[in-house]
Order: structure tokens, then C-alpha cells, then sequence
């Protein structure tokens, strides 16, 4: 080839360079110039385009290391053999759902997502993040532990083993981002043909977990003690996912002979565990907390889990489990590898939050602003005289409301929409049709809801369905 | 039972009731106490203890909710029967590896992992955060989009578009914390029969995280071009995980012709695909980076990943996947239950770094610093004149160095390490014995390490060695 046809293009921000590279390999790809054939020499391309040997150069080099052309001592520059692309039919009709917005017309909404955002500490955190910043500046940018900052763990540990009756040390936890990660480590630490019992009705994640971890596992009725120990044995799980401190969704809290005989159905034999999911444990309205089952366990048989999505902000993302020794120890053999997700700033900002006495002051706070909430919302449900049914009520961010007017749940979520209300039915968290068994049943949160909303919230609810 | 043989303790910090509360409990668990007792009446007890019935209600209160006890109207308070605790002999040799600490000897590290952390925009970074919690206070605490915050993914696709011209918009991308959870989803994602083939030598990381999800892998050996398409199709593989930009760890760049057949083989069947790991490809030395491969892709074929370890830290977490249309489809079906676990903070911190044109700024910087580091390296190395051979230099933050002195790779790591100097042997990067045909070769990182630092490891690797 003698030369090339090719116009610089001076209005162009592009390098020179960079231009004339870009059109060389435009056309090799199109197989304008084939194989083997000669570039211009460096001196006859320089005359022609009236630019500099080396500019050529550097478009030349570009190529040769994109693998486009291969130089030949004393020859030149030839074009490489490329492989031409094979275009296939890809077919366009991808609909990507975008995200749902919140119906326009939802005024109050009793989602169990969500926490008082009025109320977090934004000052102190602030605070607590400029001296972090300021204080540590080598340190936040060296991966330290694979397990999450030694100093948390430790916090952690304190705080669970006080406010929570759990037996742990630091080195027996694992900190991450959201429980779903947790869980899939454990399906990855247990062995492949465990079967995982969840609670039906219950956590409506766990279900997609397992399935998408292409996980074995059976949905194991519940009453209202918890899941029920004859189910478990004659579905043969052996790892039992459960909500002792506040069942979800039922609100329920596990007694303690159901504590009892779950722990001993697991140490009945090895390979048996119970995960103990703490999700909420920290608003108990009456009384102290119910200490965490973790606490009764000498055997090695429960893992504690964990995290701060109640507690402080679901965007917060800090969760943790606390392993048995045993597990600890495989953990460290098979998934060292995993990193951990939460960035070393969090990590150390929340550290001195929990060792500074922040965080307990907080969950006093939001304790006593979550029971007058959940006070108003019982009162005003149960001023109105009407045929429901509150349950759950004593623990966490959310209750049950049976309602007893001949409507169907689908029928009471439409006409409380239609006041502006968005409730959430219980069937949804049942992983099979026995909710056809017991009345419509609606599912209440009320963190984010402000205490006047929750009067005229509940007023709309009786419009819409006395 | 008439009575509880039970003294309160007034030095005892803890309320009166939790003390009795406590003291019954144990009893209880103990079988102390035994089934059906019933307990001394609120009135009779008061008097004995002298202390207010309320306090021993609030006692009581706390044993029914917990299950130990039970009221009977009109009856008295008698003891629910609970299941002993089996105790198994748990074995107690549970070895848990502390971290591993430094070797104390060790003066200069040529790790791999890592950056220079000198340069880290502190104050840039300290300031952008300073704003972003003073500005989004309510944004901070709501869970917004589970891929990652909109604005983000739009600021990572206008990057991915011109710096490594990626074709995507920002609905196309993921945030995750860490590859290897991007890993997982996609194993998630894909058929479960699926086999994929990993790089031999490769990222060790990727081994573990396909063993330990179960998943089916295949390790395929590599030319200097990079994944061998014979090798692939011989052993059956059909998902393949490549590193283009800078093979990890022969360090080569993947020429036009051995994209284009990696993409044809894609091209040629359904349920091909190819995983680009972009890991560290924004320092390239001289010219301009290669563009990825996905840029080549019409046929919705590759999955680029990327993160923000190498080019800002691995302390930040972050990293990304681009799914083909078709596939992110796939992801809104099955697994929208994954939730971002990067904070929200930290995002909008990492966008408006992005938006504001500092990390381009940062990226330039760091390029020539590393550039700088990687130039005294070679000089270095060649100036000891010793049969030596460097390669796989032109990009990334690592070179391989062959080093033919009769020494065996764990011969020039221990020799190294007695002069004090950590270096890290090729052959554990292998997934079976082929690195026995090859020279003893040592991976060498130079991003953490000081300039005048390498003179003088360099220094002494010549002593250790030669």
C-alpha cells in the first residue's frame, strides 16, 4: 500500500497520533486493508500528511501493541491476520424493568422497611467521621483483616455479650455487608447436601437466597411458638434458619422450651445447626430483651447473626455473625478468601460509635421514640372498635392486623391504596397456600411513620374498610 | 413452694428485678425448680424480700414472656416444663490461625497488593465527604437502588465509556464491594451447568471462589497472547474469565487477533460468555491504554468487572460489572434481592470525586508515579547485569522476573528473604505442574514500595542472588 487515504482533522481535540491510529484500526477491522499488506514507511506517510516521523511513530507503536500490525526489521509494517467478528441476531425486546416508584398517590405508607430518619445521630457521626478521616490516614487505605477491623470485632463482642447474653469473642466474628452475604458464606462453609429449614411464613429473602445459591431447602411451618420441631423432622432439615428474638412476620417471640427443643434436636446429631437471625432484637417494648438463644448453646451449634439495618440505617450496611469455634476454624480453611466489604472508614467510625457509649444511648432513644409510636398505633387501631386482631406487637418494628370484615386481603390493601395507604399482606411471606387457613392478615411497620401520620393513618384505614 | 432462698445483693448494680429474675431462671434451667411448682405469690414474697410487689411483677413479667412461667387466673405463677439441655463433648482443639503477621525481618515487600498510599487525595476525599454528609441528610438513611446509587453508575459509565471504551449506560451497571461478590451473583446468574475457564496460571482467588461456590471450572492454559482458544474448546468450558488488559500474572496485554477468536468462540453458541476482569488496566506505560474488549462486542458476549482497588484503594471496596442487556434481565428476574453493600456515604462521595474530574486527576497522577517507580525498577534490574529477564512491564503494577542463576523459585524467595526482602514465587499462581518447564520466575509489585526504596531492594536481590 502506498499510501493512505486519510485527512487529519485539525478541529479535533483528539491527538494527531491518536487520529491517525483510530483510522488505521477502523479500517483493518473492517478489512479494508488486508492481511499481510504494507503500511506507508514513517518518512513517505510524514511528507504526505505533513506531520512529524515521530507523531507516525506513536500511532504505529499503538497498533503493534494492540496487536493490529507487527513491524519486520528492515521491511516495515504489515497488517496482522484478524479473526473477522461473527454479528449474531441479538434480539432487543430487553426490558429492563426500571425501578417502581413510589404510586403517586400513597400518602402514608406502613412499610416495615426503613427506620426513624429524623432521629439518627448525624451530628456525632459527623463528627466521629472528620476525626476518623484526620486521625487514621495510612491505615484506611491497608486491607487489614479479611474478617473486618480487629477493634469492631471487639466492640461487637462487648455488645453482644451484654446487651444480648451472647458468648463470643472477637475472633469468633465476621463482620459484612447485609445478612444475604453472610448466608451465602454459610451455604459455602456447610456442606453441599444440607437441607435448610426456614420458617413459613417468614423472611421472603431467604427463599430467593437459597434458591438462587441453588441451596436445598424446605419451608417448615411455624405456630406461634416458632417453628415447629415435628415439621423440621419430617421435612429431614438439618440446618434450621430462625427469628427466636421476633419471628418474622408473625412478631412472635420463641419461648423457652421451643429454644430448648430446637437446641436439642440439633445436637442430636453432627451436621446440625440453628442460624439464629437477631434481626430486630434490640426494641423489646416491656421487660428487658429476651436474651439471644446463642446464650443457651454449649455445643457449638448456633451461629449468631446480625446487623445494624434496625438498629442504626439499613444504608449503614454493617452486619455480622458470630461462628462456633469449630465453624470458625473451617471458615479460615475454605473462604479466607473473602474479603471484607465494609470500608475500613465505616468500620472505624462505627467502632468508636459503639465504644464511645453512642450507640447504646441511641438504642435508648429509638427504643422509647419506637414504643410511643407503636402505643399510638395500638391505641388509635383499637379505639376504633372495630373487628381486628393485633398480634406481634410486644417486639420490633412491626405488628399484625387481622381484620374481620368479610374482605379479602387482596380487597384490604386495594381500598386502604385508594385512601392514600399502602399496607402489606401477610400471604405474600408464605411460601405455600396455608395462609387460606387464617384471616386476612395485614403487615404494619411503623418506623418511618411519624406519630400524627400514624393518627390520620389509621383513621384512613377505617374508611377504607368499616 | 413456699418460698425462694434468695438474697438480693444491694452493692449489685443491676435492678432488683433482673436480679430475682435472673436467680429464679437459673433455677429453673437447673431443674431447681421443677415442672408445675408453683411460685410464692407476689404478696407473700414482697414481704419476705422486703421489696414492692411491683418489682417481683416486673420479675415474673419477664420469666412468662420468656416462657419459664406461667399465670394461672386466680392460681398463682407455676413452672412451664422445659427440655434439658443435651451436652455434647465438643472437641476444644480448635486452632484458629491468628493473622499473620509481617516477618519481622522483612525491610522491603514487593507485594502486589496494595497501593501507594502516600499519594491518596486525603484532603480532596476528607472535604468531599465533609459535604456529602452535610448535604443528602435523609438520602443517607433511605435504601435507595439495590444495583447502587443511580448517579454513580452514571459517573462509572461516562468513565467506562471514554477511558476504556466501554459500551454501556449506567442501567447496564452493578456496584458491588469487592469482584469476588460480582463473582458469585454471576455464578447465580448462569446455568448451573455451567463450565468456566479460569487463566493458568491466574488470579488465585478465582479458584477458591468457583470451589467454594461449587460451581464447575476448568483451568485453561495461556500463551503470551493470553487464553488459548484450542485449550478451551478441548476442555469444554463456556463462561471464560480472562484479564485482557494485563494478564494476571504473566502480565502481557491480549493482542486484536486473540480477542477477536475468544470473542468468536463466544460468538459460535449459546450460553458462551466472556468475563473481561479490567483489574488494573488504567496504568498502561507508554501510548494509550488498550481499550476493553467489551468495546468489541456486538453480540451482548462479555461481562466487563472492574474496581476501584488498584486505581484509587482496596480499602474502598468498590467494584463493578456491566451485564450485556439480555443478562441484566436475567438479574432483575432472579436476583433483585441482592441489595448494594457499598454505604450510600461512601458512593456519593466516589461520584462526585468521579463527576468533578479528580479521579481522571488522580489516575494521571499515579500513572506517572507508577510509571516513575516501574522505570527505576527496570533500570535497576538491567543495570546489575545479570541473566535476568524481565517481562510483562508495559502495564499494570507488577513485572515478572525470570531469573536463571541455578536457583530454584523457592531457593531465590528464601534468599531473598534472608537479605530481607519479600518477593512472591510464580508457581503458586499455577493450577497444576506446567511451571515446571519454565524458568524460575518471581513476581515483583512495585506499588507500595518507595522509590529509593527499590534502588536498594534491588541492591540487595543482586547480593541474595548473583
Amino acid at each position: 500500500m502506498d499510501m493512505l487515504t486519510f485527512t487529519l482533522n485539525p478541529e479535533d481535540k483528539t491527538p494527531l497520533y491518536h487520529q491517525l491510529y483510530t483510522y488505521i484500526k477502523t479500517e483493518i477491522q473492517a478489512g479494508k486493508i488486508p492481511y499481510q499488506t504494507k503500511l506507508p514507511s514513517k518518512r513517505k506517510l510524514s511528507d504526505y500528511l505533513k506531520i512529524s516521523q515521530n507523531t507516525i511513530q506513536a500511532a504505529y507503536d499503538q497498533l503493534i501493541e494492540e496487536g493490529y500490525i507487527f513491524p519486520l526489521e528492515r521491511k516495515g509494517f504489515f497488517v496482522n491476520q484478524i479473526d473477522i467478528l461473527k454479528k449474531l441476531t441479538v434480539p432487543t425486546d430487553h426490558d429492563i424493568p426500571i425501578n417502581k416508584l413510589k404510586h403517586p398517590s400513597v400518602r402514608y405508607d406502613f412499610s416495615y422497611h426503613g427506620v426513624d430518619t429524623p432521629t439518627f445521630p448525624y451530628s456525632i457521626w459527623r463528627k466521629l467521621m472528620k476525626e476518623v478521616i484526620s486521625e487514621y490516614d495510612t491505615e484506611l487505605l491497608i486491607q487489614s483483616d479479611s474478617l473486618g477491623n480487629l477493634q469492631l470485632r471487639n466492640a461487637i463482642s462487648n455488645y453482644l455479650h451484654q446487651s444480648r447474653g451472647v458468648n463470643c469473642s472477637a475472633k469468633q466474628i465476621i463482620i459484612s455487608s447485609g445478612t444475604e452475604i453472610l448466608f451465602q458464606s454459610l451455604i459455602q462453609l456447610f456442606d453441599r447436601d444440607s437441607i435448610y429449614g426456614i420458617e413459613n411464613p417468614g423472611y421472603e429473602k431467604l427463599n430467593q437466597l437459597f434458591t438462587s445459591n441453588r441451596a436445598n431447602f424446605k419451608a417448615i411451618a411455624i405456630d406461634r411458638m416458632g417453628m415447629l420441631p415435628d415439621e423440621v423432622r419430617k421435612n429431614g432439615a438439618n440446618i434450621l434458619c430462625i427469628t427466636p428474638a421476633h419471628q418474622f412476620p408473625s412478631g412472635e417471640i420463641m419461648p423457652i422450651n421451643r429454644r430448648m427443643q430446637l437446641l436439642n434436636f440439633a445436637n442430636e446429631a453432627p451436621g446440625r445447626y440453628l442460624i439464629e437471625d437477631d434481626y430486630d432484637s434490640e426494641f423489646k417494648y416491656s421487660g428487658k430483651p429476651v436474651p439471644a438463644l446463642q446464650g443457651l448453646d454449649t455445643n457449638e451449634k448456633v451461629i449468631y447473626m446480625g446487623s445494624l439495618s434496625k438498629s442504626l440505617s439499613p444504608t449503614i450496611r454493617v452486619s455480622y455473625m458470630v461462628l462456633p469455634l469449630h465453624l470458625m476454624k473451617r471458615y479460615h480453611e475454605k473462604l479466607s478468601f473473602i474479603l471484607c466489604p465494609v470500608p475500613i472508614m465505616e468500620q472505624k467510625v462505627l467502632c468508636r460509635f459503639m465504644n464511645e457509649g453512642f450507640f447504646e444511648r441511641h438504642l435508648n432513644k429509638m427504643r422509647n421514640i419506637y414504643k410511643k409510636k407503636r402505643d399510638i398505633l395500638v391505641k388509635c387501631l383499637l379505639d376504633l372498635n372495630c373487628p381486628i386482631q393485633i398480634s406481634g406487637a410486644d417486639a420490633g418494628l412491626h405488628l399484625l392486623l387481622s381484620v374481620h370484615n368479610e374482605m379479602t386481603e387482596d380487597q384490604l390493601i386495594f381500598a386502604a391504596l385508594k385512601k392514600g395507604i399502602k399496607v402489606y399482606g401477610l400471604s405474600k411471606y408464605y411460601l405455600d397456600y396455608s395462609y387460606f387457613d387464617i384471616a386476612p392478615t395485614i403487615l404494619i411497620g411503623y418506623a418511618t411513620m411519624q406519630e400524627k401520620d400514624i393518627i390520620n393513618a389509621v383513621q384512613l384505614l377505617s374508611e377504607a374498610w368499616f
